[in-house]
């Protein structure tokens, strides 16, 4: 099922998609902050709606150098552990939200990524558990990064943090098989990045695993998994698509 | 004044606090998160309380290496701008918690801080604005730290950010000049930590204003300012005090 999130008359509302109709939900237990206070009951056309991210993280965990060929063009070694880091929640936007190319970079590039939703608070999983149990769905993301912030600071927290670096969805996929699927990344509808999800280094249900480890997750976060190579530059009047097998295309105008 | 958030008969309230005595308060705008679904209208002694994180943010941004003395002892050069890092919300933890240390870290440590509680959402400050109209107050913090795997990673987000690493609290000041204040880190009643507030690299108007232009700060959300040199190691059955002048102490056991 594909699941969004969005605005409609005043009111937030979850809904599961069909081709271009939203069929309201009741409150997903999953996922907080539906507001609820007024529910629908017939199905929408989704053009007559404002998508929404369609989730609200108390922290986004990323994978740095998730890929092997994406580190080899930064000039990185491939990591023996997952390398964590977080981008700031005020970062994200929505399907059709713009990019915003900060003054303070010249180089904010795309990274594109497939990005799980966690689906169920989790904690020190042990061997025995299953990772996927704890996952909601999966959905594309853009881990928009300011390439020359990150090489200056050292640590990757604000080049990737500006407000709409970012971006999320449209939408949820729950029913998926993420383990080799196709991920793109189009700059003005030409491939820039090309990959499969099983060139991971680390694969999804290592990094749940590892991650809930290290730190509580919380229904609502997301991990992003890292990006193939190809990265590149965006520049004001480009837009950037993210396709995903199974998921759909996230896409964002530049400016 | 001093604000506290507390859980009292399965209701979470804000309070003001004199000597032992808590004064419930209406909902504060700035902070969010008070359920407010049953009003108190007496004073409680504050032992009859569960004291609670007394700020929910969604994000709790860090500057590294703000004291000179700090930076050296790690190694590092002052920075030219600001560090940002980030802690996850998840590392929370109130006044009289226990600091837990994982079995991935052998050598966690204090790191005492002055933090700032936003009241008010700010972005892009302008040099004419004043950063100080958009605090809510300030408070004690312990930017709790696996030296060692901050070391091995590079990026600090996960040595900073275990279950238990971000005590604060327990009250926030409101009304408090916080530009030259003592502000030491004790453990087991030994100093270890002892700086003033007057020794940052960048002062508290200057990182308001610049996390500003980097980044939307949401009311909640918490600025760590830096810690002084002194950091030492933590070990099971220690007690860690972070105590601010005009603040308070806040009092930690570790585990």
């Amino acid at each position: 099922m594909k699941i969004c999130h969005f605005s409609y008359h005043d009111a937030t509302h979850w809904g599961a998609v069909k081709k271009d109709l939203i069929f309201p939900l009741e409150d997903l237990e999953s996922l907080p902050e539906n507001d609820g206070k007024k529910r629908l009951t017939e199905s929408i056309e989704i053009e007559k709606v404002k998508l929404l991210p369609p989730t609200k993280p108390s922290k986004i965990v990323c994978v740095g150098r998730n890929y092997a060929e994406h580190a080899a063009e930064l000039g990185n070694e491939i990591p023996k552990e997952p390398l964590l880091f977080f981008k700031a929640p005020s970062s994200l936007i929505s399907e059709g939200e713009i990019i915003i190319i900060p003054e303070q970079s010249a180089q904010v590039e795309h990274e594109g990524e497939l990005a799980v939703v966690i689906g169920r608070n989790c904690k020190n999983l042990k061997d025995a558990d299953n990772p996927f149990d704890y996952v909601f769905g999966y959905m594309c993301l853009n881990d928009v990064t300011a390439r020359d912030l990150q090489r200056k600071d050292g640590q990757f927290a604000r080049a990737k943090s500006f407000d709409t670096f970012c971006p999320i969805g449209a939408f949820i996929e729950t029913d998926l098989d993420a383990s080799d699927i196709r991920l793109t990344t189009k700059v003005n509808g030409a491939i820039k990045q090309d990959g499969r999800t099983s060139q991971m280094i680390f694969p999804i249900q290592f990094l749940i695993r590892y991650i809930s480890r290290q730190m509580t997750l919380n229904a609502g976060d997301i991990i992003a998994t890292g990006t193939p190579s190809g990265v590149s530059k965006l520049t004001s009047g480009d837009v950037c698509e993210v396709e995903i097998e199974g998921i759909g295309i996230l896409s964002n105008p530049v400016v």
